[in-house]
């Protein structure tokens, strides 16, 4: 299907292999931080790649509001804008209409949002999306669809999905080619029967790659791994298959045992900011008083610039002082440590001993979704 | 008088030089940016380090307050707990006297403090300030001063200098020796008789430097260099000479310019967060709407992770977003900048052209003190 994506080894479902874009190649199984405002929070572009980050996602309904899309052109496009010269994934907006703080209305042609920023509104159609995102020109675009939040009514999600459908129909006749990838998003809702049948009809499309969208949004974790299995049926193998908004160790290795290829997430950045640090055996909070006379580091064996030089107690002490310095060196573990999972999935996928694997890093955590 | 001072080339009073500590060489005039907490506000000690900076100024008082003094000496000292290994000096705690919501009570025994933390008192006498500083493991200690603010009336100000005199003897006496070097405060208000009374007192007290306090509190600059200058008269020419708490450019180069050769403030970093970048041309804020637009950097000619790859717009847009990329990049790059300044003195100094250097910086920001 994509000429971009080659699956290098398999190990049961799952995969190892490497998409290439327009400014380099991303390693899968692959893990996106978020950069919404074109920015990793907190961190500086070259330690994010240090950390051995390939693919930020930042997101271009956020952008087009703020500082717009026409400035961020005349910057010379997003990577030099945010001094990031690796690949970028950006996000249409549509998961934004599953907020409906920021939605003012959705009909057949286009969404049309409420700036959180000063209340201003911002129409899009599919088309717009697409061009938007490839007027900031990032390697991979994403069509705009319509998600819903667990627990809308069957008919609603029936609406939303063939609203996608049609949606990514349009997205996909302005594909903007030049070596740019469009992905498409399957929806679906709660059911196996339509995820499978919105896979297959995204997958019919001829996109660069699939997204499973629409999930991770409060479902029960065992719904939102039998809905992700049943739309990898109907996604190609030769396809990348992307999980939009996952997770936990647990839940991001069972994603990958089914056969998906990329993620992203705000949580990891979002759970350093509050003092949590994300290690092989669970997480440890840098605000409790346990840290306050912990001379380890967070993960003795974790290379980060973290886990090299700072203690627990010295990084709990930042906390407290409110010191951004804090915020930096935890978002900068966080992200290593999901870098690192991802280079030991991609690893023992290779070897043949992903289940192992998987089986050890989410039995040190109790959590297991065999 | 002190061994540890090296001055290796004069040009009028100004001069150039080396302050050699148990944690490497300090080449004066030196800028040290503030760390109160044990960090710089926003930026890793690298990257600090890489702006060019010799020597970091920490806050006994704070870190006394919090994390503890135990705790720090149980992480190996203040260099290994903030992940410095270059010289520190430590501020004693004095300074806080002029903040009458942190003083408890001064008697001739001691200063007691109270925490803005939690409330609690902590009582501190010359000794164990200095005693203090030396588990904190700093290279340059600062004795316990008696400060007094702008406009305080004559009687009080000669008792808080005949005060700090007498400390400054009892913190003499407990010099502790192993390498670590003591420096003296000298006060004397807004007089420069009184002004050099003090100098002369502490001068003779035989420290490994001479700081001159108590100044830049809100007096106009015209008396601030009045009482420099009264001051430096009566400190030896081979002792090194610290001015606390200074300044802008303009300032600091008129401090030069008498034979000051060390300097501290916490101004270059808060302007930072306050989105206020330093230039040779004066300040560029980044909140402005006129940044908005605005491709170039920060200072063309200023070689900082900020300037060599991010534009105003981008960095007013992080400003706009909240992102804490932005305190990062601004603070370095206002560091970098005071840290050439100080390199362009040096040099200028030792060529013999720092008057000419002198007035085209100040000259360029319309600020001349000649």
């Amino acid at each position: 299907m994509s000429a971009a994506f080659n699956v290098s080894a398999v190990d049961g479902a799952a995969r190892t292999g490497a998409l290439t874009t327009a400014h380099g190649v991303v390693r899968t199984p692959a893990f996106m931080p978020v950069g919404t405002h074109a920015t990793v929070k907190a961190l500086h572009p070259d330690e994010v790649r240090a950390a051995g980050i390939d693919i930020l996602l930042c997101n271009a309904y956020h952008l087009a509001l703020r500082p717009g899309i026409e400035l961020i052109e005349r910057a010379g496009g997003l990577h030099a804008f945010m001094g990031w010269d690796h690949p970028i994934l950006t996000d249409s907006g549509g998961y934004q209409l599953v907020s409906l703080a920021e939605v003012a209305a959705v009909d057949e042609d286009s969404a049309t949002f409420v700036s959180p920023y000063d209340g201003g509104r911002l129409r899009v159609t599919p088309e717009e999306a697409v061009r938007n995102q490839a007027r900031l020109g990032a390697d991979v675009l994403m069509c705009l669809d319509h998600p819903v939040a667990h627990g809308t009514a069957v008919k609603k999600v029936e609406e939303a999905t063939l609203r996608t459908h049609r949606w990514a129909e349009r997205c996909r006749a302005v594909h903007p080619g030049g070596g740019r990838l469009l992905f498409g998003i399957a929806q679906g809702g709660f059911e196996a029967a339509t995820r499978r049948e919105s896979a297959r009809v995204i997958s019919g499309l001829d996109f660069d790659g699939v997204a499973i969208g629409g999930l991770s949004v409060g479902e029960p974790v065992e719904t939102m791994l039998a809905m992700t299995a049943a739309s990898v049926e109907e996604i190609p193998d030769d396809s990348p298959r992307y999980f939009m908004g996952l997770g936990t160790d647990a839940e991001l290795l069972a994603a990958i045992g089914l056969g998906v290829d990329m993620f992203d997430c705000v949580v990891p950045t979002r759970l350093a900011r509050n003092g949590s640090a994300l290690t092989p055996d669970g997480h440890v909070s840098l605000r409790n008083a346990a840290a306050s006379d912990d001379l380890r580091p967070i993960d003795p064996d974790c290379p980060c610039p973290a886990c090299a030089r700072f203690s627990r107690a010295y990084l709990r002490h930042l906390f407290q002082s409110g010191e951004i310095l804090a915020h930096r060196l935890v978002s900068l573990h966080n992200i290593t440590h999901l870098a690192r999972l991802m280079k030991g999935a991609r690893e023992a996928i290779r070897d043949r001993r992903f289940a192992a694997f998987r089986e050890d890093r989410s039995g040190r955590i109790g959590v297991s979704h065999r």
